[in-house]
């Protein structure tokens, strides 16, 4: 659109110019039948908030996100997608991209045995079985995607313990550059909230990071990505 | 607050003045750990619509509604609750009522074994199981509410099928007086949209309403209840 069109002319000197990015945000919607499926609490506030700020850097973003109600951030392209399956397709037609930034809240499992039409209470007290199967790990295929690898990718990992301890074993399991690990236990009010409290995890390094409006957070972290892509 | 309060006055003459209605809307949420839950596709436009048309009857409603993106309507008391379970509790807090209309898509089944802290995906392949276990049926509970009963109970049917012969079945087994029943399939847009074709079952009565707006479907059943109330 033309905002964005003026938007991108305005930053053509941003540190971003001419890198693409992918970031993803929201949660994912995943079916249990027609009617019912099994979401999560995030709120798409962080990773919305990371796409405008590396927009607002004049790079090309495309925001890849689940079922929210936030408005799309300027000078941004939104695809909207609902499962983990379609979020990784949106991800993969993305690709090339300089920057990958997973900030979405992917269902880990989803329901192996989805039903085409609503499951019944009968009365007879039967409860259907719901048997879930991993999904796509989206954060891991665009770590290891071999040519097609974006030069930075940067993970989210929401926790309720251990949080740095299971956020840098999750870096090496994925094999992505660096960890965004949060605390996203109800009394944090992280999930829906606007502050976060963020570690920032690389291979040799762990930066632990104020609480912060998640505007700044995305902010800081814009201006990170800046920095890495400039040494590079 | 003051507009309801002028709306009350407004509408003192109204044919429901004098009345209490309990209304519930939306979907509830059913916890799976402290971040992921089991919702379904309900938008609450239809029963926040019915509460606002019983409202301008004159009708001192509660609205018993899990989450949506919907303001109160002007003039009706809000409870918001997130599961079956505190739906029911701020149903049954609101007793004694004339009228029961329940609208909300009350999830048939939670997770028996709601997880502490966050399931956790450990590379292993391991997949959590999700015992499901039936929630207590609010439409049921106030049908049989002995002494407490409403004069008036009305349930809704959301189904992809079958649609006036499961909906017949349901209101036998509940014991309410009418069954609003709606093809919820994908194809009709009917979750989310603003539009909705239902039948309203009674014990020896099945009216079929033609395809309306659910503002409209609200003010024909709102002057469906004032007409029985009256007669009754």
């Amino acid at each position: 659109d033309i905002v964005a069109a003026v938007k991108r002319r305005l930053f053509k000197t941003g540190p971003l110019f001419g890198k693409k990015a992918i970031v993803t945000s929201g949660p994912t919607h995943e079916p249990i039948d027609p009617v019912r499926y099994i979401a999560n609490r995030s709120s798409g506030k962080q990773g919305h908030a990371i796409a405008a700020e590396l927009a607002k850097l004049g790079c090309e973003v495309t925001l890849v996100s689940g079922p929210t109600r936030l408005e799309a951030p300027n000078g941004v392209k939104l695809v909207e997608i609902e499962s983990a399956r379609d979020m990784l397709v949106a991800c993969q037609n993305a690709l090339p991209a300089d920057i990958a930034v997973c900030a979405a809240a992917v269902a880990d499992w989803r329901v192996d045995n989805e039903a085409g039409q609503k499951l019944k209470k009968d009365g007879s007290g039967q409860i259907p079985e719901l048997k879930l199967t991993e999904n796509p790990d989206i954060l891991a295929t665009l770590s290891q995607a071999g040519d097609q690898r974006p030069k930075l990718v940067v993970g989210f990992a929401a926790e309720t313990q251990n949080i740095r301890e299971y956020a840098s074993a999750k870096r090496i399991r994925k094999q992505c550059d660096w960890i965004v690990a949060n605390d996203v236990s109800p009394s944090t009010g992280t999930f829906g909230g606007n502050e976060n409290k963020v570690h920032v995890i690389a291979r040799n390094q762990c930066e632990d990071w104020p609480t912060l409006s998640k505007k700044e957070v995305a902010k800081r972290l814009a201006a990170k990505i800046a920095d890495y892509l400039k040494e590079d």
